[in-house]
């Protein structure tokens, strides 16, 4: 870990600088929720904590580095034009609200593709969108152009200590409020949150293990710890957490996490579907995809708490796209047996779909979706195929319907077999 | 209103009683936040304020009542064989993690119907779960024959002065935290959390209003404040707010509405659905239908504030069926014009299909759904129906696609028009 040490010796911030910061942004952000989760707890046999950072006014952290950040350019500079920023959503909104608290005009540059939904939200807090770039790459360049000829200042999204800073306060907060806390997961994209965690945690209890979480498919930091590598991204990588679509980490934030992170795992698109229904069912409030990677790496088995352990899992956002958190209930039911496809072949006679809704019903189940099938290769002449989504209890409550139908003497195949 | 004077003689709760209650359960249940939304206040000018009951441990504000009547009872009786209930969800589950917190046994009567969800959050608080009756009216009368032969004490859902007092904490936290609040908008189903919040704030600020909401397909307390009569519900009325689908009220609680509550309005299935969405996209919360009435209230005109109102917005539950979260999420999708089904008709031939759904993805619309339909009477001849179910960003975005298809000279239109 020499390379780590080295780290550790440029990093300009001590403990007494992120308290400073906290204190600061006190009037600006809330101090989140840390709750224990009874059901969590149960099945994994350790105490186990949610950070709700999606409760956050905005919806992210990113309230808290924005926050400090325009704090620190005010103190410097007494007066300033405005800022600017460039980002798809969370940073915008943070950035956007920071600057309304100090009543100073803030420009944000969104991507063309960008959702309503979060460009509305920039609107509200009085922020000027641009909409510009097909990416956010593009989006940036622009605004730091835009920077320099209004004469505005940008605020990058993480690469900065003092939004570095900010972000600390979320890892102060978890230690104030829970000096048990033994073990805490933190989601990981630009690097800005996990090293200001990382940052308020070590500094004062070097004991804690601090764990950061990327989406498969964009982990530029995936062997970083191991190697000290960063993996290159191929420019179509695709995920469900956009908010730690980060294809550059941060310079500074490298530094930080060399030196202060215990370990970086990864999870996959399907994980992050479920961990965005369990935290639903759990807690009540919904994290966006990048949001729960901590809780989906948990789920998953990718960290796996001591006996001892007092875990903390940080959810860092909750501004999910309404369609996704739609399509992800319906995995999330799939996946435990409350929603199933099935698909049985009946003569193709007068009254048979009729007979076989009413088997469905008297079982108590719901039927979200009919299709009839014939003439195709397939189904036999004479045959139909009807495809049934249904709403069922669990699986076993799937298995007396399937039972039903073979009772019956009815082909019938359940077209998502849990494996 | 002399109908009122008489019914508050008659209750035999103090302020003092109220806080009494607060202080022994404060152990047990959480101090839910009460957040302004910026994004409300900004659209009704006036602020308005979430309490959020959907953050407690069991999801509801259910827990406070039980774990007071818990407490009351062990502090008369020393000890207890343990407590018995019949819910359908809510009551159930608060009653079993107040049993559990006491180390009581607890025993839960649920209808043979009750999603297992619940079920599942019951056992998991260690209650016995005994399944019986087709409704919670049969499970009520199997209840209370099994504390009678078991000699365990049944707990009523709302109408005793003990639960009331427990419920009546979330009006002394709403006051505590803001006592500039002036309106109070709450949901109204036995009536147990009404007349505890309406106690808890008449009693010390008389001058704030406070509004029960019903939903519209069970509202015995319709014309209650008129005229003192309760309408009588229908045996197979059907809510999606199932929580408050209560058809006989209080003897208790109705004395404490008559005295204490200012107005009492009803709000749909539809307005409910909506409030559902508008509550996730606004606090990141889910509120299940019964939970989110007061909101639904506030957004469909039902209750209107004044414009030096500082209003309080009462989410009382947040155990939502997840088949129906994303059911409402499609319709609220729908009436924002995020979501979008449209008919078009081309001529039967190869690559038509293709070539529509490439202009489809050229305005960036992401496909959900594709039926194909021919040979049916109302499409020509030689002509193929196609049905695509499509996520757009907004009302002009749907716009965009279609003027695209007559720009083809494509006969299409939208499945949903909005009004």
């Amino acid at each position: 870990m020499s390379a780590g040490r080295a780290a550790q010796a440029a990093i300009p911030l001590t403990l007494a600088d992120l308290e400073a910061a906290r204190t600061r942004i006190a009037g600006a952000v809330l101090p989140t929720p840390l709750w224990r989760n009874d059901a969590l707890a149960r099945d994994f046999g350790v105490p186990i904590h949610f950070k709700l950072e999606n409760l956050q006014p905005t919806g992210s952290f990113k309230l808290r580095g924005a926050s400090h950040k325009i704090d620190r350019l005010l103190a410097r500079r007494g007066q300033l034009r405005g800022v600017i920023a460039a980002s798809a959503g969370n940073h915008a909104q943070g950035v956007a609200r920071a600057a309304l608290v100090n009543a100073l005009p803030a420009t944000v540059v969104m991507p063309l593709a960008a959702s309503l939904t979060k460009i509305d939200a920039c609107r509200g807090l009085a922020a000027e969108v641009v909409l510009a770039g097909a990416n956010l790459e593009e989006a940036k360049v622009l605004a730091e152009r835009l920077a320099a000829e209004r004469g505005l200042e940008f605020v990058h999204p993480y690469d900065d200590w003092e939004i570095i800073a900010g972000q600390a306060s979320v890892g102060l907060e978890i230690i104030e409020t829970l000096p048990a806390a033994s073990l805490v997961i933190v989601p990981l994209g630009g690097g800005g949150l996990l090293s200001g965690v990382a940052l308020a945690i070590k500094l004062q209890r070097p004991d804690v293990r601090v764990v950061g979480v990327q989406t498969e498919s964009v982990a530029p930091f995936r062997r970083f710890l191991e190697d000290g590598t960063l993996e290159v991204v191929p420019p179509m990588a695709h995920t469900i957490a956009d908010g730690i679509k980060v294809k550059a980490p941060g310079v500074f934030t490298r530094r930080v996490i060399a030196g202060y992170v215990d370990a970086i795992v990864t999870v996959d698109d399907n994980a992050i579907a479920e961990a965005m229904v369990c935290l639903l069912e759990r807690t009540r409030t919904i994290g966006e995809g990048a949001g729960v990677v901590a809780l989906a790496a948990l789920l998953k088995g990718k960290v796996v708490p001591r006996p001892d352990d007092c875990v903390v899992v940080l959810v860092s956002g909750g501004n999910a796209d309404m369609t996704l958190v739609g399509r992800s209930i319906d995995y999330g039911l799939a996946s435990s047996g409350r929603l199933m496809s099935v698909a049985v072949r009946v003569a193709d006679s007068p009254g048979r779909l009729a007979a076989l809704l009413g088997g469905v019903a008297e079982l108590g189940m719901n039927v979200r979706h009919v299709e009839h099938r014939r003439g195709e290769l397939h189904v036999p002449v004479g045959m139909t195929e009807i495809i049934l989504q249904i709403e069922t209890r669990d699986f076993a409550h799937q298995r007396e319907l399937l039972d039903q139908f073979a009772g019956q003497g009815l082909d019938a195949r359940n077209l998502v077999d849990p494996a």
